[in-house]
């Protein structure tokens, strides 16, 4: 368990921008349970919308003007819940009222654009968070430490994937709104979870990447995939697809020299209901069936990290330090998926290029020869049935490789 | 998702009793993520100790004088986490100051105790919470809602399971001062589990229970097994142990005319490690192993239930309402358990003696008969490969039982 | 993997007695793959059943005879495959032809005539198998001989459940017939299965039952849960159930003083579907639903054990030995179900009375004493999340428990 | 389940070129349970190890000469089960001998070679099966099944992965021998896998692979990773590693447009086992660990689909038929790995030659528009907590996407 200790009593004062599905999830996660934070202020672009929105979760006031709602006097961070062509007018403005920043992923529709945000709040040296909230989920926390305490060795490859029948609004489906398809969608959650396994110190380098229109009548990709290499060899592979029947199925892999990680964030987490009631018995969301095996989560805004993600980021705020996912962490993923697009035209690698570089200049290497004795390396050692030792050696000066059974 | 949606910001204030490892767990439940509420207070009966866990969390005040604890001006509620031979002069205590007390589970060591206390309270007109943990895991939240929607049907059968390899401390293993074993020790939760999903208006009527000291050289029993029969018929099975190799086990299953629930709280959640590092790759706490195939949970407090505990008790305090595990609860699972002891004894079923009964005087029956037509009843139907219906029927007049293709 | 290898080539010729789902399995079986055994006759009281049975399983001889059938000079080996109230007269006649015979589960419909055809097998000197197939599944024989192997150290409990939502045919829900519901069909498999844990050597002194008809407007109960205790202080637990929705559970729990198993045959085997294409889709047998997620096993006829159990028969028939599951386990097993029935009517343990006991005259106690120095006997070691250990020790002289961290 | 009925009881006498750890399992395969195949004669360069091998299986002939175990009178069918350097000339004495021959995997070490044995096995018109066993497993058999009845409507995606801790034997690890590191030793499963699932009768057309040697000191690659990219937009996933830790993990993953396939062959199948008791509690091969969780499968040779693969090609040979895997598939197995090598290097998407092409000319594309009604396309349709219904829906003429609850 990592324990914070909040030792004083702060709390934080948001104004929450936008009234869509993740602000609703947003607004549940800090006003849930015992939580000290509130939402003080909400801004939709429609009065009644936003009038609604602040009933539903009682929040004093809301407004129109995305000035007002960041300019108020009471709010000391904005949460932006908006869709991707909002994001950087709504930093924009935070930044120019000296607010600290909270911005949901991706960062931007592209590159640029992320660019653009992270000079701003830097410049202006807002706080700033980039809501990555499956980087949060309490198993990735845990697993992350566990990679950290050496538990696996050195990361050679994690494999992220995130798959759902499709997004709930219109706007994702349209790319002049949301920038991109499935991968600037979920991609984005994807390459960050990889590259928090591998290290965000190490260099993404150059990706690979398939997308394709296969299922969807729609201009952007429904489905995609491919790998990133960092600079130590390593691979951090995506899949996202917007035709996943099921479910919702978020699910991470990891290999490492000395163990292995499974993660299950979602479709298989130890609860599992049968139902022959139907409608009537209603059990959970986003189950694709009414009737049969469902397998829903305990409790959805925990395991989808929202809860530790508004922790670690309002607790950094108090504390006057960075939080886990900063808006560097958003560029990197948007440079990243940048070179994806261009890889699924050129169909092949394409080098991931990065204005400014705050990791390792210099990766050690994966490889690292283990001795047998004077003569041989050790390959690979195995217990036979009998309870033998059975050895892959190879012979130091000829690089012939030999077995012996000890 | 249930969603609390506390509008006014009001906080807490506790002292806690005990500084074990209960008090522990309990402190950090408190103290985590953005919670408000915090233990301002806390009593040990060695100085030392209550310094070290007041400075471990921050909490302003520790004494040797429960009296001192309890009556701190500060204090609101009065959180007892003390070895079960402590539960009723606590509780006595904190009714005397007339502050609100949540007393860790079991209540007492025995229906005697706990009724002591029950009546205590509840003579004093203060607010009253029994720290059951294990009915508040998120998992189980949401699987009482689904019963309670209907999803299952009647629930006939509720099984649930506890064991792992021992209790930590020394007290739990010595009888005067706990009580008696594993039976106490942790069929408290597996009974009162059950009793959520069956029904807690359903009068709990007999029980069968048998219990041995298979392995370990001490005076109470390691294992146990029982059944508890509802009026409506159904049957509540606990199983308990302090013998099992490989973990905490915390597993859940219920059966309804329409539906089935399986829980897993622990050992199978989506989270799957495995290490060759050994112990300088440490990873998770409670595995029995430092090297292989390790399941950690991602948020023990959350997982094991703690947060949503004291969500809704600290809530139902502020709101003047009953929180969901009360004292009565607490007594009825008291009266269980001592009507287990009996039974282990007599080896036969032995009835539940209660001193109130405060659900259902008559429940009503599981069994419903469904009409096929006027001259049948219809046993059962099912889908054949070949897609026609196999009907088992009932003769209404003969009871004669016949199949039919349709 | 257990290998048998048959160096000669002999086969076996069976007469198969009944033509209803079971002998269907059981002709799948023999015929499958590239098995050398053959169905050379088989019988029906219906001469189309009959007919139309020989026709799709390729079997050149059928009669309403059963005489007949099991005389047929080319039979070796009669399989009994009816319902329960036929057993007794097909092995008698097996018997007066000289014949081995193979009786499909429960070996009677109740002790009386288990002994009767136990008794007249040996007198006649005559091969005799119980066609028990849970106890042959893959995983099962995998589980016992890490038992015997000593993986699990010394088994203290052993839980077996089967439950599904009722039998396909008729008869099975006639107490005439049948002999018993649901406690007679299914809980002779988990009684076996537990015994073949706990070790058949251990005498079954005594045992618990609750049985209940909840659900079906039937005579006999379709629902029964309780407990075997053998000599040892280990427990065999059963659960049956006739209104389980969701599928077909079979699974078995082991708890050791060394270890754990866990084996689940049939409802999660790392094989899931989820299909929203519904009728015209089809899966697989025994799922409840057309749509959504489904669990189908690989080869059911491997997964069940079948192809083990005449694998075993056949081979011990063949090489003149006895086979794993005889008529004297088919007799133990009614015995102790017999011992049930009148359990769930006197509401307290009953003895197990068995009319020849060919196991263990005494059975060695679990508990051993482990020594931790002179003065103390070990409870338990736990390492802690800093790497020290934590002991729960106990005084010899003084019997006081005391905790130690070393 | 596929029920074959062998009608007449012939059998197979089998040649087994190989006496190491394929060729080992192999007869096991053919000696098991009460199979009627044998094997007669067996061929090692080493007269020791040829002799101890018959003696160990009841094989009553050895010899040092492939020639005459080839060519004994007895023999019906050669099984190849030799290092991959000696496919070849084993296929091409089989052919000269006039016998069918089976060839385990990969067929050749490269195109070439493979091309040359299919055409020789071809213009010879000698029976001829590609040793692929975990296309056999049975539950891919019943997974393509589902497929083949529409369970899961258009394949669009399907992933295979196998990986374990290196190879048993020297030889794998020496690539002149080899012909490649574990792309060519595993890749050939997964891409085969995955072809099987998308349609074999579908070209596949172009593949994306990175291979590295990351961690073992080989000259091969020790993890592969690739796409193959068939003609109606379908991807087959490849992922394979020599240095995973945690034992061998055979899993594949099917996305359809109408359902999900997820198959899990060896390290989560429903068996688990908690030990403590170190090496003298033996149980399970291949599992990394003595001690902690270990997950066995049920038959190995069963579950890695031996049984079945033989029961294919034997009665295909009995049957004079096709078997589900020939020479073909393993030609075009070889000409698509041969092609991942190539874009390893080139770093791009490289081509797949084929110098005969048996399948569809041209593949129905898999995107196929759902009409709304008149003025709109339906791209996805959700049911809300609230019981409506929301559309997705994208006007024919402007192309803009529109969202509305109904």
């Amino acid at each position: 368990m990592i324990h914070y200790l909040a030792k004083k009593s702060t709390m934080a004062n948001v104004a929450m921008l936008g009234t869509g599905f993740i602000g609703d999830f947003y607004t549940y996660s800090l006003h849930g349970k015992r939580n000290r934070d509130r939402v003080v202020a909400v801004w939709s672009r429609d009065e009644e919308r936003g009038k609604a929105f602040a009933r539903k979760h009682g929040i004093p006031k809301w407004t129109t003007s995305m000035e007002k709602a960041i300019g108020d006097s009471s709010v000391d961070l904005v949460v932006i819940a908006l869709p991707n062509h909002l994001h950087k007018e709504a930093v924009l403005q935070s930044v120019r009222a000296g607010k600290g920043v909270l911005c949901t992923k991706p960062l931007g529709r592209n590159a640029n654009e992320a660019l653009i945000m992270l000079e701003a709040v830097e410049k202006a040296g807002v706080f700033h968070g980039y809501l990555e909230d499956l980087v949060y989920t309490p198993k990735t926390l845990k697993a992350l430490d566990a990679v950290k305490n050496g538990a696996v060795g050195k990361v050679i490859w994690a494999r992220s994937r995130e798959t759902h029948p499709g997004p709930h609004s219109d706007w994702f489906w349209t790319k002049e709104i949301s920038g991109g398809g499935v991968l600037l969608d979920m991609g984005c959650h994807c390459i960050e979870i990889a590259r928090n396994y591998i290290g965000k110190d190490i260099r993404p380098v150059e990706v690979l990447c398939w997308a394709d229109t296969l299922v969807k009548p729609i201009e952007a990709e429904d489905n995609a995939l491919g790998y990133v290499r960092y600079e130590n060899g390593a691979v951090g592979q995506f899949e996202v697809s917007w035709s996943f029947r099921g479910g919702m199925d978020l699910r991470d892999e990891v290999m490492g020299t000395e163990g292995t990680i499974w993660v299950n964030n979602f479709l298989r987490t130890g609860f599992e209901i049968f139902t022959a009631a139907g409608k009537q018995g209603y059990v959970a969301e986003k189950a694709e069936s009414e009737k049969g095996w469902i397998f829903p989560v305990g409790d959805e805004v925990v395991e989808l990290g929202y809860t530790d993600m508004f922790h670690d980021m309002f607790t950094a705020w108090e504390g006057n330090f960075s939080c886990r996912e900063t808006f560097y962490d958003g560029y990197v993923v948007n440079e990243i998926m940048d070179a994806c697009y261009r890889s699924a035209q050129s169909k092949k690698w394409e080098p991931v290029t990065l204005h400014s570089w705050r990791g390792k200049e210099k990766a050690e290497p994966i490889l690292s020869l283990e001795e047998y004795d004077a003569n041989y390396w050790l390959i690979k050692k195995e217990t036979m049935p009998d309870g033998s030792k059975k050895l892959i050696l190879k012979e130091k000066k000829s690089g012939t490789i030999v077995q012996k059974i000890v």
